[in-house]
């Protein structure tokens, strides 16, 4: 069977995540059943399978799986009439593309970028509402910047991961935290990019929380490098909640969406 | 009593617009709701005045306003009690001011600046749905631009006017449009920027409505000039949707908020 790999955009604020579950909407479920409009094995049951599984609220600009089909479709065609089967949801197919049956989703992905937006300013945010992390309190960026230099490389990440996460090892190593910083009416928003071949659970919303800590003043940025050392999830600073999360883009050794 | 300016930020999207109308929710209704919570005088029927009083679906990120209240507030309390009664509509006061009586949001702004997104992509918006208005043609920029061109400085703007306008005037000075591209995932967008004194009701609308004929090729540039100087309302290209346009900023000849 034809396998297609699709680039994906989506809000995630009306979904209970990625993950297709029984009886609460999910972004996985909204494609496959605009799937099963165009694909005999969808209607069957069939699955996609995707880089990253993101949680409740979390949202996507360069999320990536794969379908296999039982038609040779045009993949600007598929992305077509799947966008026109998807709607009023608002998830997108920004491009699909014809890949080998050895390319998969999420096993065949060598870096994952997500980005997570944190606003700083007294008023409420209004047009960003669900899709930034507000706080009240002014940040210091040179201090979060000194803190996230303790968590780049190679190191066992069990401080900040979820009680949830299944992955075998807490080893992980990541490639980049940057943040930006730009003024916006009444305050700053601060943008934070992360880039690894792989994160665990809550990973990523783990080290914005401790590093918006250290920002406030509250930790000092060597803090950040004992709560690393500790190795113990109760030396993390506070999680900070999803809707600030972007899965930006995900590597692959060939981008399939390149030609 | 007491005069003071409030710098105003608003989702447009739940609003009939800025004005306060009987039975339908306004940012005018919400923030003079917030003020009764606060003053005698707003409780008995006061108005607040705007500089500039936006349709449904617009929105604002530099909107401003005065009004008139019984007690001199400390300025920076006055805005967090607001945002506080103003809580959960989609509207912030980012700062208020304590200007002297000769002060008229409305008759004293030298200068109206209006941002307007346009997005250019086959694949549906998910993120900025209500945030911008979608294309799904590609726009050739410097066709705009040349098109834009003719539209700087005085003229009789008849054709890009509202037939509901009100203004005693057709004639206006268009300080600035300026058109700024940058890629997004799977298309580009489009940002317009217009500057003026003040304008005509659906003005702003009916000229990017106007410009993106030109970029999509249906006009060449110099039809702009042709409708300009017809000034027939029927010369006009569409009128574009509102839910890109925002109300940035109002120029007065001292800033109330700048310290």
């Amino acid at each position: 069977m034809p396998r297609f790999a699709l680039l994906i955009e989506y809000d995630g604020t009306p979904f209970a995540g990625w993950q297709a579950q029984a009886d609460q909407p999910s972004v996985q479920g909204a494609i496959e059943a605009a799937l099963a409009r165009l694909d005999p094995g969808f209607r069957e049951g069939a699955r996609i399978a995707a880089a990253g599984r993101t949680d409740a609220g979390v949202h996507a600009t360069g999320q990536v799986a794969h379908a296999d089909l039982a038609r040779d479709w045009d993949p600007f065609r598929l992305a077509e009439a799947l966008n026109w089967h998807l709607k009023p949801d608002p998830v997108a197919i920004l491009a699909a593309a014809r890949v080998d049956e050895g390319f998969h989703a999420r096993f065949s992905a060598l870096e994952r970028r997500y980005l997570f937006r944190l606003i700083a300013r007294r008023a409420p945010v209004t047009h960003a509402r669900y899709r930034v992390w507000q706080v009240r309190n002014p940040l210091a960026i040179e201090a979060m910047r000194r803190g996230a230099a303790h968590l780049i490389g190679r190191h066992d990440f069990t401080t900040f991961r979820s009680a949830m996460c299944q992955a075998a090892s807490p080893v992980k190593t990541l490639d980049e935290i940057t943040i930006a910083e730009r003024a916006i009416p009444g305050g700053h928003e601060y943008r934070f990019t992360l880039r690894a071949r792989s994160f665990l659970h809550n990973q990523v919303r783990s080290i914005v929380g401790t590093l918006e800590r250290v920002g406030a003043g509250a930790w000092p940025p060597e803090r950040v490098a004992r709560a690393l050392a500790a190795h113990d999830r109760a030396a993390c600073g506070p999680v900070c909640p999803p809707q600030g999360l972007y899965l930006t883009g995900v590597g692959y050794p060939r981008d399939p969406f390149a030609g």
